[in-house]
């Protein structure tokens, strides 16, 4: 028997989603149901090869999976060592996995005001996955780390041909990171973003900031600034947080989307956790092509095996 | 790692289903093959987290998944402790838990008499599954267990809001259930069924009645009275049994559709059995639009993991 | 909890495949993205119940499973004892089991000389798996085995009934093999195969014919005999080897199909490797209207966990 390892996440519960549906069953509100296997094996003198495979998001409301039950999330195989670690295959981006933390409530896919506005935290310059990735983090260096990642064209009408490189440095309370992105095809979308975060012990608080400098002359797509706020506090087993989003456009700075979201979450072990949450958008300005003014909350449970 | 179990099932063999195929080799004939993760962590105080991803049916002719390989038999979340127990997401209905037990070779779909008309045992007021379900169970009162549920409209055309409440009671070689069923939507199908078994050790008897209220007009569908009635008896590691199933219409009630099912198992182990059975279905009068007149059998394996 | 195995394999890494797409990452080039599960129930005396499903292949590059994620490699039920293994379902044919270990490059899909000329040693006769098998295979007697499969017509239009026989006999560092096949629709696609291998430690050597009977006049497919050759060399953890493949065509025998494969292979553990290969094809003569005058290299790393 080798040692692979089956994980996974399910969430479900009652709300109204931005959008205008009814209250209802709603799924992967605060997190992303999904399965997936991955494994380490040691290959001696410290090297090791690693693979994971992912599949989801799974809508427990009907049972169906995103991708088409596809390994759409992870399919990688790589390796790791005293040289770092290099992964190849589809994965998430290197802005996913350096600014996804500074979404103080796990970047939910449903109360999010990140997300709300499209600038979620852990993939506004680009999808938060990549197809067809080769990408290489180094060692943690007493809290400094650097990935890049190059994506070759795929062949795909969606996924393109992408650069990207970020840094995350953590001391202490203190997190930060910033990534460049530069996607090399017809869109020619390209980018920054910086965020940081500290815990104070009784309040943590975070702030980020995203530059993009597509040169698309559409009237709500691409060219702007965004900027997001956030305040969390652990309160026992509970956790409530409020975050704050603002998109503007380069061609029009005065109409921009704002967002809004309130949150609770109480945790009743390390893998399973209550949630509550609201959310606020008004995107009057079409800045995204959105919500317009829209309002959502649910409640739920988020169960990790 | 966690404590994820997984489960499933493989039905294989030769034979020839309803609907005139050629004699060849079958699958899904006495069980359904299928795949599965399932896991409960403990919370403390009695209260645990649940969850199952299950995925179905598998046809081993030639491997394809039902539902495009999503999860689509058991996709849920939930909680159960002294409470009672919760699931929230796409699951069976209380009816096909509380009823199933009373078709006496486990609803099997190549030759069950009651499956044959349309009647399942499981499901004839509805799927036995059912989306977007918040499904409530009580505990176990001295073999005493109520189990409700209620669908909001998940946005399908196929699955609409409804809502079951199923009674079951087991005591010493007897057990009786009971469902009411209301489907809120268009079709407006309602109806009851009861059921009762009982266990005299050398045999099992078992007697179904199910009631459908639907006020549908066309001449075929809705709004009828069903039967069933089956004798099993075990042999050392041999199960015999014989189930008959009828089935009228409230327009015309002579015109019923009947059929009767024969069935064989040999019990290799607790997981693993060798199974014979054959069925003969009279549906001339379309009550269910079916098979007129025709007869199956089938021989196979079915194995549990 | 079950016996259930989960296993799999991962293959990606950089390269250029036949066909004249850019260099880019390349997946399954030197051997299949797969995820399984399998077990096996001690029924007592000798008797198991076995069973296998089986996903792929996993395109790394973007996470695609083929078939749409079912399990179209493997989904199959049986019995083994003494008597030798009875399987029924889908699964590799006969040939698959028997021939594929003539190609000693592990019938890679990116670089493998058979495979570039439809020539491939698992499966030129047909497809390397048979849906609806009813597939038995002789105990080992002292090297030698015999399978034999028969499959009822499924009714799908790209796998129809057919039967084969193959027969394999290991004695010291000599393999040898056969295969004969028919199929009974439509194609009348008839052949056999034999092939042979010889491990003298320090080199394997192996030699593969085939001869396909179906008679179909279309210019450039069946009727024609097939030969394959390779030689590989383990130095250490290394394995270096040659392969070369020819095909003809009975109704014009001079303008063959040629191929060539040269690869390197690293273990970096039994279950891990990198590999490195490249592959030269000249089918002007359009004898399996593929690739005309082609090259092909890759490099990578394959993981089974």
């Amino acid at each position: 028997q080798s040692n692979v390892v089956i994980y996974g996440e399910l969430d479900a519960g009652i709300g109204q989603r931005y959008s205008g549906e009814d209250v209802g069953m709603i799924s992967n509100y605060a997190g992303t149901s999904r399965w997936g296997l991955r494994g380490s094996e040691d290959l001696g003198n410290g090297l090791k090869a690693n693979f994971n495979f992912e599949s989801g998001s799974i809508e427990l409301g009907d049972g169906s999976v995103g991708g088409s039950g596809s390994f759409n999330r992870q399919a990688w195989v790589g390796l790791s060592g005293s040289f770092g670690s290099l992964m190849v295959g589809r994965t998430t981006t290197p802005q996913n996995r350096v600014m996804g933390t500074f979404d103080l409530n796990g970047t939910a896919d449903g109360s999010s005001a990140l997300k709300a506005i499209g600038l979620a935290a852990n993939g506004n310059l680009g999808g938060s996955r990549q197809n067809a990735q080769v990408q290489y983090a180094t060692p943690n260096f007493n809290g400094l780390q650097l990935r890049v990642a190059y994506a070759t064209n795929d062949n795909t009408e969606t996924d393109k041909a992408f650069a990207q490189a970020a840094v995350s440095y953590k001391t202490g309370g203190l997190t930060i990171g910033g990534v460049i992105h530069k996607k090399m095809n017809d869109a020619q979308r390209t980018g920054y973003a910086l965020g940081a975060k500290y815990d104070f012990g009784s309040i943590v608080v975070s702030g980020f900031y995203t530059r993009d400098e597509t040169e698309d002359t559409r009237t709500n797509l691409g060219g702007g600034d965004g900027f997001g706020l956030g305040i969390a506090a652990p309160i026992g087993a509970f956790t409530v947080g409020l975050q704050a989003a603002y998109l503007n456009h380069d061609n029009n700075a005065v109409d921009g989307a704002t967002a809004y979201e309130l949150f609770g979450n109480y945790s009743l072990s390390k893998r399973t956790k209550l949630y509550a949450a609201a959310g606020y958008v008004n995107d009057e300005a079409e800045r995204r092509g959105g919500y317009k003014e829209d309002t959502t909350f649910g409640i739920g449970i988020l169960h990790k095996f």
